[in-house]
């Protein structure tokens, strides 16, 4: 691609770094920065800005959050019996929106990774098992992916968690709501005969 | 949605006001900023503040440029006497590409649209005549889109135009190379008979 400036062609490269954005979308995006108020631009770059040198980690759950306590683990209606155990914040939010959790988060930050170098010591692990130790906790609900990564993860956690006596759970997985059996992957569906549930009377 | 910081909640909205971004795409960009260094942040902020505050239009032709004049109309190898009138950058950037051509450019900023309250006076009509009155040009060729604020921009035009001694083209329209027949639309095939080009022997 030949740019008409020097200014857009950095502004380009800059945006095309960020992740689902190409080279053609960024520069839709500067383009559109151009055609409009200088303002927009400035608000824009100021709340990245912000985003990145103001926002803290919480220093229970190391969950994104705008004080040194977040407002889960701050929260007085949360169960702090439970912890359920997530990747990122994303996980969070996504748990969050289903409305149907009431328990803490501990967000670990990542999984354990052998390949992309990333061993326990790089995870939210020993701050876990210091907030285990504390004894308030009594359940531990693993929410990792359901990959490789995330099932070394689950496996680790399992047998580092052990020594304390706490009941540990995974979230269900199964054929999602809503989808048809025949759509469904060879593993998920033989997995979920294997771990069928008891209708309840 | 909701958000586990309000910081990160009015980075997310800023950065959903781009073209093609969404709300999903926004949080994944911002999760990603938090996760990558301070530096990242910092230069991709200043790039966008730089591109919107430092950069100039072309005052010959309005194209995005680095200096008042811009490289095209600088340039002593291209042909002073043929302008091509384009919609936008992204018009002048395409025809580039190709380097198929070698004459002018003249950037309208848009195409005469009522709906959006787009009049000549607010394109970049004025300065066109000028270039024009001066006398060197021979040739203008309209390339602008397909559509009808395109075609009635380029009506408007050469009405407008018609007063000078100019040869006027359009850019050709017809069946794309390696389109094939059945896929092309009834217009598009339907005009590209219409307006058949002989054979040269």
């Amino acid at each position: 691609m030949q740019f008409p400036s020097k200014l857009v062609e950095e502004a380009v490269n800059e945006i095309a770094k960020l992740p689902g954005i190409g080279k053609k979308s960024a520069l839709r995006v500067a383009l559109h920065l151009l055609k409009s108020d200088t303002q927009r631009t400035i608000s824009l770059a100021d709340s990245l800005l912000k985003l990145r040198t103001e926002v803290k980690f919480c220093k229970k759950c190391h969950n994104i959050s705008d004080d040194d306590i977040c407002g889960v683990c701050n929260s007085l209606k949360r169960d702090v019996s439970v912890v359920c155990i997530v990747e990122d914040t994303k996980d969070v939010m996504a748990i969050e929106n289903t409305g149907q959790y009431f328990g803490l988060y501990h967000v670990l930050g990542g999984c354990i990774s052998p390949v992309e170098g990333i061993g326990p010591a790089e995870l939210n692990i020993e701050s876990l098992l210091k907030r285990v130790a504390e004894g308030e906790i009594k359940e531990v609900i693993l929410a990792l992916s359901p990959t490789m990564e995330g099932d070394t993860t689950s496996f680790y956690l399992t047998k580092k968690l052990q020594a304390y006596s706490l009941k540990m759970t995974s979230i269900a997985r199964g054929v999602p709501f809503g989808g048809e059996l025949e759509y469904a992957d060879e593993i998920t569906l033989g997995r979920s005969i294997l771990s069928r549930t008891a209708y309840e009377f």
